[in-house]
């Protein structure tokens, strides 16, 4: 992982580079058949395509297979999928997976709308913004939790981030207060509930299980892949609180990893708004609908709560430099499973659990981790 | 195939839907566990990301794997790619394999050109069509063949397209006075030399070979998937002429195949630009550098040649709606392979070889196919 930024010195190359370079050396590798980047915004904020390439050529892994996955704000998953793909197909015995974004030149939110359907959606002047508003605003319509039902969710993600060494908020508290009143972002949603504009890359390398012990006595193993759509625009589906997709791909991975909900230890969200954390956690079913913002305090969701989430920080204070967001969550997921975490540590982790949201739920991908 | 068309009445979704559920049905399967996509311009052209997922849900797929790829213009063989992998992994039964473009809206030559290296070839006012200018004239003054070495590249692939209902220029004869004589697009590249913008869209199932049966009594397989890269810029290779990834990924092919290039009875080229086609024929070794011009005659590269080329048309008179473009050359070597490629037929074709380029020959994907 390079630290998060809100304007790193690096270009994107560099960035990218930087990442799959530390993890080859993290991993004590020093080639790859393989290379599958995510960035979502590089052709519009640094008109770059085949940013998987450029990468590759960065970090002088001349010749390699280099090829780049987009699927939206759940870009990194892709990525990390895809090198699971080349390395279960046998066609790769050492793949990386690398994400990286540099959202700190040009005009990042209008191209994160291109999420949402050009068509149907952005031509009413939605952004994916405003959606998660919308979305926040029929939450509280229909559930009429208290008005502060969400505000712990930002809380616990900042707490956690102090101590996160690659956290874009490192030291720095966030009171529930200030997430109650600070500035409006776009109504009903306010700063914190909205993840950062940010720089940053992060990488892994994957290897069969049984090699990869050559290279660490404590790999640490995908037990689940997996990825599932909802209907693209918000507006089709039957309930737009479901998070069909998320539902799925978790169900999914949950009969590929042959685990239940009970066995995952720590589960690594997709805050980019805090709506999603919790329709996140009741569509994977951590509480029934309407109720997921009852885990919103200290002793459910923090490090020794019951399902402990955004660990290291989360989208919202690790950050969310969005191509590179999937693989800051599977860097982290590696440091709770080897009991590397620091201050971050959830204790006797052993099951850890990843999602990511492409759009407004659109493409929802899972990931579990386990020893 | 979708027939390419010089601006569709279909939209982007409509395009890659009609193409998925054609290939569905030629396959006769009604479902399929992932659909991996590729759309180069997409997002600056149509303001929409996530087009795998668009896909899916205007193809009514819901709840579908759904990813998109990229490689720049090499997208469309990145997407079968990851359709191969996900199959060979063991991870989809069915995977479909689509790519889609509408080139026909707003200014995709600029959005092309994010192709290229953008801090370091675009910033000199670099395009790719001026990259190709560039090294078909480097090849002129290195090896001075005769001025109207390239010309019969266009003159095949016009005279292929003349039988192929998909292709863009249908019942068209060039002759090599029109290609010599056309009007200048970039010195010193004319309008034969360069493929058109287009519209259009094709798909193909993948299952594994013994599911396959189940469908197909003469199943076509994928002897070989690979990918390789070159140094991004141009002038940081060692050979601009050389074409390394073509050269590398070929050779990988082949060895996965177990295959030499004697036994290739077809090679559908990437044929985007005329000198595309020279180097490539060079890099894979059907002739020596400098020689590959020396193939551009009927006897050499027609259907009837030492190695047909662009039976269908290839990029140039097919078309080349980019995304699309490899599943257009996949579609094409299953109906060389299985004998329904009508007037474009190459007799006794055993064993069919494609190759994409991203960029000028940055990303290099090569795919063989046999029955």
């Amino acid at each position: 992982m390079i630290p998060v930024a809100k304007a790193s010195r690096m270009t994107l190359r560099q960035l990218g580079a930087a990442a799959t370079l530390k993890a080859m050396e993290a991993a004590g590798v020093e080639a790859a058949d393989a290379l599958y980047a995510a960035n979502m915004l590089g052709d519009e904020l640094q008109g770059q395509k085949q940013v998987a390439a450029l990468i590759a050529d960065e970090a002088r892994l001349f010749g390699i297979e280099a090829l780049q996955v987009q699927a939206a704000t759940a870009s990194g998953a892709a990525a990390l999928r895809m090198a699971y793909l080349a390395v279960a197909s046998g066609e790769a015995e050492l793949a990386l997976a690398v994400g990286a974004e540099k959202m700190s030149e040009g005009a990042a939110v209008p191209a994160i709308t291109k999420s949402l359907d050009a068509e149907r959606e952005v031509v009413t002047g939605a952004t994916l913004i405003s959606k998660n508003a919308e979305l926040t605003r029929l939450y509280f319509e229909r559930y009429a939790p208290p008005a502060d039902a969400l505000v712990h969710f930002p809380v616990n993600a900042h707490r956690n981030a102090r101590h996160n060494p690659n956290a874009l908020f490192r030291n720095r508290s966030v009171s529930p207060r200030a997430v109650r009143t600070a500035r409006t972002i776009h109504p009903p949603l306010r700063l914190y509930d909205c993840s950062p504009i940010c720089d940053g890359a992060a990488a892994v390398v994957l290897a069969p299980t049984d090699e990869a012990r050559a290279f660490s006595p404590h790999p640490v193993r995908i037990l689940a892949s997996s990825v599932a759509t909802d209907r693209f625009r918000v507006d089709d589906r039957d309930d737009p609180l479901a998070l069909e997709a998320a539902r799925l791909s978790a169900q999914k991975a949950f009969r590929q990893a042959n685990v239940n909900r009970d066995d995952i230890d720590l589960f690594e969200v997709h805050d980019a708004f805090s709506i999603m954390t919790c329709l996140q956690l009741e569509a994977v079913g951590f509480r029934p609908p309407g109720e997921g913002w009852r885990l919103a305090n200290e002793r459910r969701i923090g490090l020794r709560g019951e399902i402990p989430i955004t660990t290291m920080g989360g989208l919202k204070a690790r950050g969310h430099p969005i191509g590179a967001t999937a693989l800051y969550q599977a860097c982290e997921i590696v440091l709770q499973l080897t009991g590397h975490a620091g201050k971050c540590q959830v204790r006797g982790a052993e099951v850890g659990m990843m999602q990511s949201i492409g759009g407004a739920g659109t493409t929802v991908l899972t990931h579990v981790f386990g020893v």
